[in-house]
């Protein structure tokens, strides 16, 4: 919360190293980072014989994707830069291979940023003037290519005319609530308000909250949805007190191929960031940690889930299937 | 977490400045230390005249109930000793009043350690060998005179063969959990697993708990239950997982001058607990925090209310007015 700072990375090495360690982090983010981290690595392919820059294309993939367990849009942005790759490389040359991926990340990014306006814009329309809102994390510009998921929300909103104050939770252990969404939101002029984790249900016992919008690492086909620690307690919340409780997430956070939360691998963390994340300890020695860095929300606590396309409202396996496979929605409020 | 310390407290203030700032925390351990205070700050009144030790007994018990709000003990252990030394001052004469203060204070530790006791036992009734519990906070031996009230009923489960594991939130802000709670427990062999607060919902989705143990700073004459934050989320995530809710406390935590939860002020914290509660900054300059010290827990979300006297179940006005009439029940498990 107190540096802004650029980093740079120029090997395979240092971004998964930069990737696994939250240097960057947001589901999105990871998704260009890793797109990046292929060019980078395939630096000097164009000198290559076509069957070893396959081959070094390959390895540097698996190297990646293999940085973070359960975001899957790591996975999905490294299997599109692999692909791109040998379409180029079936060419039977790899002269030019090199501009060919930058040129293929580069789309990711824009393609993430013209994304995350769309959602916002769909998720700003479920807003009215005035709103109070809770979220979790840090689904924002710090997360994404573009200007987030979840805080696009409030970003279009705000754009629309419509106050939002919004009520975030620090979300520990990583505390990416407090450093990053709170400064995020600071910077846009929109009000926030930075609670603990622990101050969920008394926000929504006290204060007429609207909605809950949060972001998500990946969405099982039947609409579960992994997110950060914390997010199914605040979904069980929100239908306790009847809050409507959405998820912003592009349709590439969707993983057909995994059937429904259980399957979803889940991350655990290293237990000093519970016992010592702040620099000083705050634990005794040797106490035993669990520390999953996601948890699973079943659908049947997903309002609805807002994607690019548009809104799929109380998410099943038909309803998300029928979303993947269906046109984009038109923006609403393009008169506005 | 890093040291165990022992606080010399020899005047009013400094012991009002010691409950405020949380030297001495839990409610029963205030009450305890609002009853040592007035014995300190009465010294030399043996030499006064009855009517200026008169005055000046309530102008201490005034200065010490002042020190929180929320904690109901605090008051009733001030008043107690307030009442006692009015009584002794009726006699027409001073001395051996700091004696009697001093013996009603320390009357009042005693029976603090017993009722902890028999709050244990009574608990540990509730409990199976192998039963995994959650709790919040510290409602243990660094939260009253004696063991504790919810984690006495954690030390008599053990005491009476009953192996429990529990899961301590951390507890933010000011991390008692973390601090204290697992700290004593492992003081004790007791298996305990530190997580963050944003994780009870997941602990509660994927082990099998077999109930919620937490203490409480003020019951009011419903059975609504003001304890640390996080309490009431927890209360409702149990309840959405099937998993019973008990709130152990004396029955001088119960006040029937207070109607219902509502009526039960909340104490806010100093917003630097959350920016900076660690030393460094980990939130914004100038962010808006919002940290209440406590939440309402509505009766309707406890199974039951243990108290020194035994078990309210289903606890609502005529069911805590019964018990707080009603005899003491018989110890259970007496012939173990």
């Amino acid at each position: 919360p107190a540096r802004l700072e650029f980093l740079d990375v120029d090997s395979v090495e240092g971004m998964v190293d930069a990737i696994h360690r939250l240097a960057v982090r947001g589901a999105p983010a990871i998704g260009c980072a890793g797109a990046y981290g292929v060019v980078i690595g395939m630096r000097g392919a164009d000198a290559e014989e076509p069957q070893q820059a396959g081959r070094r294309l390959d390895r540097v993939a698996a190297e990646l994707d293999a940085a973070r367990p359960t975001a899957v849009n790591l996975g999905w942005a490294v299997r599109r830069m692999g692909s791109c790759g040998h379409a180029f490389l079936e060419g039977g040359s790899t002269g030019g291979l090199q501009t060919v991926l930058l040129e293929e990340a580069l789309r990711i990014h824009e393609e993430d940023a013209e994304m995350c306006r769309r959602m916002g814009v769909f998720g700003a329309s479920l807003l009215a003037d005035g709103d109070t809102c809770l979220t979790v994390c840090n689904a924002g510009a710090l997360a994404t290519g573009g200007q987030g998921t979840a805080l696009s929300v409030f970003y279009e909103a705000d754009r629309a005319g419509k106050a939002v104050s919004v009520f975030a939770p620090e979300t520990r252990p990583l505390l990416q609530g407090a450093r990053l969404t709170s400064w995020e939101l600071m910077q846009s002029g929109i009000d926030v308000t930075l609670i603990t984790d622990g101050m969920v249900a008394a926000v929504m016992a006290g204060s007429s909250v609207a909605a809950c919008v949060v972001g998500s690492d990946r969405i099982a086909a039947n609409g579960d949805v992994a997110n950060k620690i914390g997010t199914y307690g605040m979904a069980l919340l929100a239908h306790a007190h009847g809050i409507p409780f959405y998820v912003v997430a592009p349709t590439s956070t969707i993983d057909p191929d995994t059937p429904s939360g259980p399957d979803i691998p889940i991350e655990e963390r290293d237990p000093v960031e519970v016992t010592a994340g702040f620099g000083p300890r705050t634990a005794p020695a040797g106490v035993q940690v669990f520390s999953p860095a996601f948890d699973v929300t079943p659908a049947a606590f997903v309002t609805a889930i807002i994607t690019e396309k548009g809104v799929i409202e109380s998410p099943d396996m038909e309803s998300v299937a029928a979303h993947l496979a269906g046109p984009p929605a038109a923006l609403p409020g393009q008169s506005a």
